[in-house]
């Protein structure tokens, strides 16, 4: 057993509202110390018991690391002039997510692989040290039993997502491509996942498809999630808590009913405002949720189509400015909130027997990373009591 | 003479249309030959003479230094807890631009050139390579004089803002306070600096003194540049194309008059879309801008204030989302139109004569700086031809 003393913390998120002050249980000039791979203390500095190392950060905060719920990672080739045609008004015979299919497709397990690990790496150095990612550019029983069995060499929070959309080659027979999602391509899928998602969406999966395709990966010990009610109204989010998902992701549509069932349910709501900011599209009511009573959780969507941003600090800067998010609550819904839609409770909090996932900001306190937008402040990440970057 | 090719260059921003594409010169699968401090040559990889020793950068993006052309870096204390009310949409008795101009009145020497060089080496390690700074937190013949000083330690483009308000002292007698900023405050400045400015705005100062400002600033030898139509309309914009100033800064509230001026003279729009951002303020229409002609540089105002960004791929993508400026635009604008603002013509280009400035990109393209917003992407910096970062 080693220990260390992290001291010299101005400012320390713990969200562990019986050790500090407020829902983010602040504590100033404090320190932490770290066991093994977790918290064992967490309080002021001048009450730090003796350990076996000590390390100062001068006097910067310290702030859970960033538990990044919803990603879409295991892809092939990017949309970068997709994405240069649209912000410039020119036309362009963008294939969406196809063209990302096509291109996962050719892509070779190393590539795929090299993919998933370059970006969870990208966010680690940006303080990320818990982040889920989805199958759902392969679209084929190989295709996407082979990005989950990829995928998860990477990452603990895997998630089968074969209801993307409706495969190119079943375009004409959406019937069929829901019985190939929840029979042979979930049996192939399921070892290697934690967690089944569906685009329930206009153009995507209906009601009555997302409650057959959730319900079959539930039966086969999946967990509920849902891509919900993001571009239009939809039956989505209510579906979700009625089937007790872990989250319902997107929400930027919602009726008072929707509100309301999010409010009453155990169902998280995950707001991914990269992927408004990357498609110009109308924010999520951030506050709306909070006043009702929701529990509303911060995620990248980090993508090649939608959202390829990795940043959860940017995402928190989004959601203060645009999403009626105070700098206390985005900070919360990006570590603890995060924590929630993964059912997780050893990560997003920094309190005695979390996990020793931190980031060390260059800044005073965790509000600087909605007051200073786009400066990377992260500048030491430890994971599982290791420090990994920085 | 040492020359180092740095090869390998997957996508090359030259912002020199004679030796590659558009307007930002593009150059695919190039190279650069730094002899130096200066580029002695652009172009494809397969055409580079040998040098004394090469560099591969992998196929990744290399452009030219950011030039940010306004910026408030000598101040002393910080505004987070006014920030973090006005985001919380809690009362705060907030002081303003006061609550800094008694910070830094109160900050030693020592305090204030160790905060010029710390945001400096924070823009650098994001890829700017040139980062002008303004007085005018200091608001007494002393302490602007003191500003300036220091100033003109860290970085050459340095700007005499004694006009940033009425100082509290003065604020009853508004012409006093002029009169001291053209006479005594000015012939203390003026030997530390290069630009003069004024925030021309209602709350500050009106066309007429702002005139009378620039004109005694012009007659000791300093060039202006005006803070100008920022919260409302005015005459800051006209009056700055009056007399030549190198750029007019702000220029959210424009008419068509405004517009037409800034496309007829020479003086540059710079555009500053971290204020906007973080004062959940209005975004200046730069795509109007641009179609009359005018000339955009985009810039981060770095200050504790409005906006305490030192980010200028942040200003990329806010632009691109928001300004309706096009990814070729906003990287022109952040590069050669902030040398544009800064009448400078050996920095914001990658062409033989120009100062090896430039910032490597872990991406394939500059298009990245708006597609994948909020990263981190600059992970190699040159400035007069040396590796300063990454
Ligand atoms: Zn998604
Ligand atoms: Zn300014």
């Amino acid at each position: 057993m080693t220990t260390t003393l992290l001291t010299g913390i101005g400012s320390l998120v713990t969200n562990d509202p019986e050790i500090g002050e407020g829902p983010l249980g602040l504590i100033t000039d404090a320190a932490l110390v770290i066991e093994d791979d977790h918290i064992a203390w967490a309080g002021p500095a001048g009450r730090a018991p003796g350990t076996d190392t000590v390390s100062d950060v001068g006097g910067r905060a310290v702030v859970p690391g960033f538990v990044d719920s919803h990603a879409h990672l295991v892809f092939g080739g990017d949309r970068t002039q997709e994405f240069n045609a649209r912000m410039s008004g020119r036309a362009y015979s963008a294939g969406g997510i196809r063209t990302t299919v096509a291109a996962t497709r050719a892509a070779t397990d190393e590539e795929l692989s090299a993919t998933v690990a370059r970006y969870l790496a990208e966010a680690l150095r940006q303080g990320t040290t818990t982040m889920e990612t989805k199958s759902g550019y392969g679209l084929t029983t190989h295709d996407e039993s082979r990005a989950l069995r990829i995928a998860s060499g990477h990452t603990d929070e895997v998630t089968y997502l074969g209801a993307h959309i409706v495969a190119p080659e079943l375009a004409e027979d959406p019937a069929a491509y829901v019985e190939l999602v929840t029979g042979e391509m979930l049996d192939a899928c399921a070892p290697y996942a934690k967690w089944i998602d569906v685009f329930c969406e206009k153009g995507a999966f209906d009601g009555d498809q997302a409650r057959a395709i959730l319900t079959a990966g539930r039966a086969k010990g999946l967990v509920p999630r849902i891509h919900a009610n993001q571009l239009s109204y939809g039956p989505g989010v209510q579906l979700g808590v009625e089937l007790d998902a872990a989250s319902a992701d997107h929400c930027t549509h919602l009726t008072d009913a929707d509100v309301d069932a999010l409010a009453q349910g155990g169902t998280v709501a995950t707001l991914l405002p990269g992927a408004e900011f990357s498609t110009r599209a109308q924010w999520p009511d951030a506050r709306r949720l909070l006043d009702a009573g929701a529990t509303v959780a911060l995620s990248t969507d980090c993508n090649p189509g939608s959202s390829f941003t990795s940043s959860m600090p940017f995402c928190v800067a989004l959601a203060v400015r645009d999403m009626g998010m105070t700098p206390d609550e985005a900070v919360w819904s990006a570590t603890a909130g995060g924590a929630r839609a993964l059912r997780r409770t050893d990560v997003g909090r920094l309190s005695p027997g979390a996990r020793a996932d931190l980031a060390v900001l260059d800044a005073p306190s965790h509000v600087h990373l909605a007051y200073r937008p786009g400066v990377p402040l992260v500048i030491g990440v430890w994971r599982a009591g290791e420090r990994v970057a920085g």
